[in-house]
């Protein structure tokens, strides 16, 4: 079997995926979701020149000394007042329109307020303290592009642009299966050589993290009958179909060849990821299957090497590559370079990435608080500690 | 009114604030929350000495050259083989047990088959290739301790502890009210002065994103006694009041006038935060409100810095201090040094930070990708770009 760099892969399943079709939908609703539309300002912001302190709006020949009658107040809201008038200001509050003629804001803790509604001005600032009409936004500027991941801040973008019921890409419905006939549930106890399954809760937990929600779901041992019988379900119910193999020895083997038997072509059936070699994906129609290798590390490096770019994609992002960042790494690996491409799963901290164990079963017991995958290029001598790496952050979009 | 620095306004709020009752809860419906009980191993990982690559599991006396009968095969989830006889091997795949008398496995491309179902061993590999029993944990050993964030891993670790029904911190029940007359509904179209109110679904959705809920929502003009009203009835209904101040001037005395007059005693009236000064907190029993000043950038500054801290402890989170992380500066500030702590607004890309617009008014629309904020200490100068700087991530618990 050909071994597919992870890159390539990843190439391979993004060029068979089409986005899902598009929903208007509610912006409490909207959250985690990516936008499909350019969201346009309707209007300069802010609309008027606005002062950007509370103090008193007053004309060029403003000086130190000068006294000036206070001939009104404005606040954030109101139209601008009329042409400021030669001897006179204006009471003025933050987000307010500046009277026209207005050169500057005079902050009100450098004025002496005078008897009889007047005003002396005890310095003049060095800045106008006036946020220009347009400053933030031009009538018409795209403010957020088509593929925008919508967070706290895009939704309240949203709002003020007065777009209540955005419309955005859709919510990819997975299947996930997953296969050994040793699993059990994790309410059971296991008597010997059984296990129980934690791929179910990790894989229902990262897909609901990526926009995206477990519509059916079914642990199956090795019985191929079934397992055709559960993908055809899958294909009517699913978007995308997940597939965890068991621990068993040969465990895709059942996968693959009932994907075959249902009509799926493969993708590719063997990637240099470390773990995740056996991660394998398979087309039919608009249909993706993936297969991730049963081990809950392996689990962890292929969702977010291979399966959160692919739910990006289905999502309506159009940005979905990985973005690796960088950051010392606290702690030393132990081991040595290999000619895979390693992902290593570590706690990002402020002191640095501190890597966890890394163990060929991949158990998940030593996953506590993991955060980061570090990766290392195929070949790569391990870095030490204090050194640079290159890492992929789980909960960034 | 005298100011209060944040940390030692945190400190206040924190000393207050009390965790929920907890509740037992399935797995599906545990992420996001935080664990109340130490989850232990109960039974040494592996349980057995197990290989950790597939090949033959040899005696002491393994050497290059040698010829072993092969005296059956150990799968994963098999009890362990009896004790190796001399001149024998057992072929064994990854995970399995290994039997007794095991010193090391050969993996399967250092032997060579040979007839009568034997192998003949090509090389002897440093590593003895054995993960050894209790190596991940020992029966009894915290895996997880209370107060742990529940994300996809720590879930999956407590069904493979068996975890079902894990007991978890509570879910924060929030009221929110928005005052402030001049505020309209986005799907409204502004007349003038009028302003569409962008605060309710950013809390909505701050809110949402850190294990709590909005069990009610009302947007007020600055009547005190339907504040009051609203008051009492979130009091009832909620955990946590949140306040959000209308852009007019005062914005906070209706807030505050209407906590004092249904018994709220003020923690803290006005804060060193830039933007968020008049931040405030009251508490009356065992409740508490939180005054945000009106701007929407003030907003996130004191959600993050104060509001997601007070949540995460009713949450039952046992650290919930901020966790500040440093970064290069990827672009410059503009500005000068301030009096005030500043929480500058960036977008955290893999070359550093990217500051967004900071305007004193705090518009919502330069808040496009923010998902950090840059700590600048109160008097220090402003770092200049590929300099390391502070900040606080808005994602990592």
């Amino acid at each position: 079997m050909e071994v597919t760099t992870w890159r390539e892969a990843l190439r391979l399943l993004l060029d068979h995926i089409e986005p899902l079709p598009t929903a208007a939908v509610e912006l409490v609703d909207a959250r985690g979701r990516f936008l499909q539309i350019d969201a346009l300002a309707t209007a300069d912001a802010p609309a008027f020149d606005v002062a950007m302190m509370d103090g008193y709006a007053v004309g060029d020949e403003a000086s130190v000394g000068q006294e000036l009658r206070i001939a009104g107040t404005s606040l954030p809201g109101d139209p601008p007042a009329e042409a400021l008038q030669v001897g006179t200001t204006r009471r003025i509050f933050t987000g307010a329109p500046t009277p026209n003629l207005t050169a500057r804001v005079i902050p009100q803790e450098l004025i002496q307020e005078t008897e009889n509604e007047a005003i002396r001005i005890l310095e003049v600032p060095e800045a106008r303290l006036i946020r220009p009409r347009g400053s933030e936004a031009r009538d018409g500027d795209t403010i957020l592009a088509k593929g925008q991941h919508l967070g706290p801040a895009e939704l309240a973008i949203l709002a003020s642009l007065g777009i209540a019921k955005p419309r955005v890409g859709g919510k990819p419905r997975i299947a996930h299966l997953v296969l050994g006939g040793e699993l059990i549930d994790p309410a059971q106890t296991p008597v010997h050589g059984q296990i129980r399954d934690s791929n179910s809760i990790l894989i229902h937990a990262l897909v609901e993290e990526w926009n995206a929600q477990i519509v059916f779901h079914q642990r199956l041992d090795d019985d191929s009958q079934k397992i055709v019988r559960a993908l055809d379900e899958s294909r009517s119910l699913a978007d995308m179909i997940l597939i965890s193999g068991g621990a068993s020895v040969g465990e895709h083997d059942h996968a693959r060849s009932s994907l075959a038997k249902v009509g799926f072509k493969f993708l590719f059936e063997k990637t240099d990821l470390r773990p995740g070699r056996p991660a394998a994906a398979a087309v039919h129609k608009n249909q993706t299957a993936i297969c991730l290798p049963g081990n809950p590390l392996a689990h962890l490096v292929v969702f977010h090497l291979l399966v959160r770019p692919a739910l990006s994609k289905l999502s309506g992002a159009t940005i979905f590559g990985n973005a690796f960042h960088s950051a010392r790494l606290a702690q030393c690996l132990t081991g040595k370079a290999n000619s895979r491409h390693t992902f290593w799963p570590a706690v990002l901290l402020p002191d640095g990435l501190h890597p966890l164990r890394f163990l060929t079963s991949g158990d998940v017991l030593s996953l506590v608080g993991a955060n980061a995958l570090i990766s290392l290029e195929p070949g790569a001598p391990l870095p030490g500690t204090g050194e640079n790496v290159s890492f992929l952050p789980f909960n960034m979009p």
